[in-house]
């Protein structure tokens, strides 16, 4: 069963999860603002390909080029793997610019254009929350709440079969308990891990733990990380 | 009366309750992400067979593939069930992908036609949340409550005639104190079992507690468990 | 003044509010799920005919044949007393399936005919909250909580005019520090007795306490107590 | 300026706020549910009539006779008062059953016929939520709070004008650090007494405190107090 | 730069930020109900009176005469000052008492006579939140937050076109961590004095903090206070 | 890559973050009110002057003259910089005045010119809250939440564009956990340092830490700081 499983590229966390996450399913990490989301996203795809396989990066918030720029600050060349065809940067932004109507089939459509184009084993999706498009019509509090479940139902599903194995990052917004934005992606994600920012005596301390992984006997525990230049993140443990 | 209690199929969980559920009822395992919901209603049903009951499992977030592939890790043999006319698979989620208007008494007899087909005594409902559809008109959020509130009443109501002992698993949103999404469900329900992710010290234990269960004299206290390969939820006692 | 007492038929209880509830008057049985508010109001009525008080039992949300299966294990019979005419269980829940707009005087006219029909001098109404039916028109926040106080009221009025001794039930939503559903209902009635679950190192105990009660001297403390088979709740003083 | 006090009615309160409460004005006495606003509210105007101020009891939740009987618990003979026309019981329900539009303005004419009726010098109104009545639109939740407070404004103006010296009771809603329904009342009150339930090791303990009086030097200090009957409100100093 | 200053009638205050406030601005002092707000904004008008400035004194809650009588229990004699021209007393609520659309230049337009009367150098207004009136439409909640925050920018930008230095009162809701009724009012104020009653053993303590000062190094510390009859609020430091 | 750093004019901070912001990016400095973010967008601008760059300083809640003249007491002469065109003070106020519906691409072109006028490299934009207009139609509370983050995105993404490295204050509302008004604001910035009143015994302390910094590896400390006249924010280290 080993090759079902597709290692994430962060030293330590495979050996948390059996070897890695299961193959072909939506996956979410999830943390409030400056925890290391996008570096994890980026580590994903960046060692995938040392490990052989293509990978699409899907932005929203932040354009192509800046997250190429800062990439390379971790020591990831990532132009060089778009060059070889082995990586792929799409940026989604103005599909949303103007809350456009969106189904979710489509933004799997679109996806699937990429994924084929460069035969891409491995997406991540940074950040999963400004992918809900706007419903057709105004709804009320109830129905928004199932509106959003039923969209990003539709979206892992069809990601799913897509096939590849995808990582979603997950806003906390800050300061809550929450894991995500609108409460149900956690419900909806096959596994989750989370990175946060704790308080210790002077300042703040990286920390990692995974909290659901579908099929996994995973590690209980909570591990302290570092983010260093040329590795991305490494865990201590 | 020991022939009107279901066994749970959790070790050490049955002797809390005098035996088991009482028969014929809707039961509620609440729970937050990554606390072993999923886990619990597929022993429910995997060791139900071993009973001699065939059961009914009813997905809606999830690809019922994907919950067979989970459970072959536990060890749980899940198509072979299938085969046999044991165990029956089911997707709802087609009835929700457009918020489509749905009554609880179409799905209740929807449900009915795959219980008959195997002759289920046990039924799965993984998660009872989405099961909520969309009222026909918009609704204020006093009005919201009422409509929830009824709508799961006549579902409950609706599964009791149908014969079977049902669990649901019912989220719990994250870091809340709440036992349900709506915060109605735990009241219209017969009892129910909360699986938690206890924060200790560098890491997270599992334990479970029985908050409610009507006309059982039940056990009180809060206990520890594990969830291992090829036997799945355990309780140290 | 003895006689204008009514016995509440809890152990311990009784004295703690001089003697019993005074008479004719609506008291709230407010707990979380699990906390014992049925076997309250079972009791309430089954030790009433002890002490020859007939009663009314209406239920909304469960089916009035759970209500006599689950008192059985508590060792109470409800369908001799059924039988014998001293007690009445009623089904409200037709009402309300289609969130119809009911009257909260059409619903006390209702029950004026099932308590003249055994000429019952208790009433239990489990719970209270789904009896508030839906406005004639949508209704914004503020005047929401208007209108459930007003209907509340004229209901609360209205069964003491029919002279019995109310005990409803009040759902504490899980996790809050409220009263009831609404927030209002407990300054509409003249006392109100709490029950909770008060987790301890390793499981939960069970503790009553009285949190008001017009016109009656109550004691102040908080009592643990246990639900045992054949007695129901008994207070440890 | 003794002359411009009116006395509480509640041994000791008297000393803590210079001898009274400054003439003419509307005090608050605010209190989560079962804390004795009632008692409070009955004991300024019973002590009043010992002084030689004929009052007004205004009751929206309650009926009168309740009242009545629950204050004869604390040997108070309000009827023999309201015989010798020195105090009145008004019963302001069917006013509000409706959610009738009716205005401030209204409402304080009505209450002006009251008070010329027996020359009345004191006023209780028990509680003052319920007197914000409906407006004549529905109201977005910011008009809803400006609208509130004008209506209550307009109100406490109009009986400040009608010559007597007011104590309104004020809900706070259960398990909340506010000190009214809406959260202006205490802004437009002159004055504030909190009474409260303080959770002691196995019960609770009543405590009362002065949160605000204008015009006064008042006590800052939190003091236990009983209710017993024939006394009523005796603060321990 | 001495002259620039406006000394704040608060022994001790004036000290903590380098001399008084800084000219020509508007300031909030914040606090619950009861904290000492109106004595601050008195205080502030009537020892401006001796510094040789007139002030303008805005209520829209308050009768100017139920104030003109609580300044006298703290020894101010606020009529002498109206009879000499020195002080003006001015009663806001009409304008507000139908929610009547008004616009913040209408109300500035009006202050302005008022100032000009007496050639007042200082305004004082108690409070500020009700000032903010009815917009022309019904506004949803993000557009309700816009609304206030411009109203309120274009009513302080306009008072500092009046010449004067204001002083408002701005409404802590009881309970909460906030500063300001609607949450915008503490960052559109050049500064803000809190006032709040701190809880110790058996009763309260007065404390107060300067929490913002534009172009003032101000002290940091919170300082216990007491009003005093004849001399109003006193720091101790 | 050294001159791809802009210093950010405060000692101290530099060196926590390899030299200075990496240019062309957006940033935002959070805290409550009266935490410092005028002084630090201010102290940006100031020294950026003294590094060769000019600077575009816009606000919208403050008139321009106001922070001119409070930088004078922090020792700093904007109005000299102002003649030499090293700075450019500009108030966006009008535009919001009648929450009018203007576009995040007009703002940014509005800016374009003020930025070419005197060929800025630093923008401060004091605060960013208010920047956003209102939009075309009401929008229910899921579809207010995306369009303020696709407002705000256009708006980053646009001044991106305009060369310039831009600051921007973000507003936490008090006593509350969040790190921005409208909770996305975070998430789309390159970077944001906090700033905090630390509640210590008797008083506060200032303190600051970066929170998130795209592509640099950042100090994770909290340092107190002061504010010193002459030198602005000065980390004790």
């Amino acid at each position: 069963m080993e090759n079902l499983r597709v290692k994430t590229g962060i030293e330590g966390l495979d050996s948390f999860i059996e070897g890695g996450f299961p193959k072909g399913r939506v996956y979410l990490v999830a943390g409030e603002t400056g925890t290391g989301k996008t570096t994890f996203a980026l580590q994903y795809l960046y060692f995938g390909v040392e490990y052989g396989d293509s990978g699409v990066y899907v932005t929203i918030d932040e354009k192509p080029e800046r997250i190429v720029e800062d990439a390379l600050t971790l020591g990831w060349n990532l132009e060089k793997l778009m060059d070889e065809n082995k990586l792929l940067m799409v940026e989604l932004s103005p599909y949303f610019s103007d809350i456009k109507k969106v189904d979710a089939f489509q933004i799997a459509e679109n996806l699937r254009g990429y994924i084929n184009e460069i035969e891409a084993k491995r997406l991540a999706i940074d950040p999963i929350a400004p992918l809900v498009a706007r419903s057709d019509e105004p709804l009320t509090s109830l129905d928004a709440q199932m509106y959003v479940r039923n969209y990003l139902r539709k979206l892992f599903h069809a990601l799913e079969e897509l096939g590849v194995t995808t990582v979603g990052t997950s806003e906390i917004p800050t300061g809550t308990k929450k894991l995500s934005r609108y409460g149900v992606e956690e419900f909806l994600a096959s596994g989750i891990v989370v990175l946060k920012l704790q308080m210790v005596e002077t300042g703040f301390r990286r920390e990692l733990y995974i909290r659901k992984m579908r099929g996994v006997n995973h590690n209980m525990g909570i591990f302290p990380f570092i983010i260093q230049p040329g590795r991305g993140i490494i865990i201590s443990v």
